[in-house]
């Protein structure tokens, strides 16, 4: 299986998903009649981050998956967002990025080295990177995001956090 | 990246993770007196699994995930566990089950399709199955497990969730 399809169409159904857990949220805040940004600064544990942070962690390691395995820079994103709207533009940016990015990207990647910012000297090969870090640490922020909201009672289920797939008849 | 790659060491270290992280709800119920069972049958929403059916399912989803890529019938387990020590041995059962899995066992998977069950006469091919499927539903489930432990004070970090990274020097 190739990089390409390990990578692009999960990570962008991912953010598109999100997306629709922001439409959700948007509506119980209406129904409930609370300023859905409340929900931004929502946490599960006092020593945990808050939604907006998991999301922008969400999309960060959206954007390093396709960009490190390529061996691309990729764009930087200060985490700036105070508002929902915000957010959701960069959500939107990264999920662009990220389907921007071709199978012809992706060649010879099965050899490239990942270096770790945090770890000087260290480094992990690109599909150990995908695999090990990009891909754990990016359901992890993604489902603590969607956590958050269904623990504040927004109607988000499990078929919003898998979407679509892309199924065969047999 | 061979399908072995991307399913057996980062599902088995994912299984050993979550058996750190029930060592420190241990440490946490003993700090606190409380009989760590409670632990077992929390939730972040009413609606939601708690505990204990989110590391059913974690379980699940990885023996699946070696299985069905690989065309094989996984182990069954009716989710009768009701004590700690009961899904603690299905976590090692299913840990040593997929550790099992030779690069052998993965040969032609890449042709294989994956029939879905809650869909009749539609399925997935194998590694649509692994990236679609099985990877965001273990990761949703693991991480949700994390969460609810996280909320209820346990002392869980992000590095017990990523665990040993498969490093080399740069």
């Amino acid at each position: 299986m190739s990089l390409h399809s390990q990578i692009v169409p999960p990570i962008t159904k991912l953010l598109t998903n999100v997306e629709t857990w922001i439409d959700l949220a948007h509506e119980h805040a209406s129904k409930k009649s609370f300023d859905p940004a409340v929900l931004l600064a929502a946490r599960l544990a006092p020593d945990q981050f808050p939604l907006l942070k998991q999301l922008q962690a969400t999309c960060d390691h959206g954007k390093f998956a396709a960009a490190r395995v390529a061996g691309k820079d990729p764009p930087k994103h200060p985490d700036t967002e105070q508002t929902w709207d915000e957010i959701r533009a960069r959500i939107r940016v990264v999920r662009e990025y990220v389907a921007s990015f071709t199978p012809a990207d992706f060649e010879g990647a099965e050899q490239r080295i990942v270096p770790l910012s945090f770890m000087p000297g260290k480094a992990l090969s690109a599909p150990d990177y995908l695999h090990h870090s990009a891909l754990p640490n990016l359901y992890f922020h993604a489902t603590t995001a969607y956590a958050i909201l269904r623990h504040n009672g927004v109607d988000v289920g499990k078929r919003h956090f898998i979407g679509a797939l892309p199924l065969r008849d047999l």
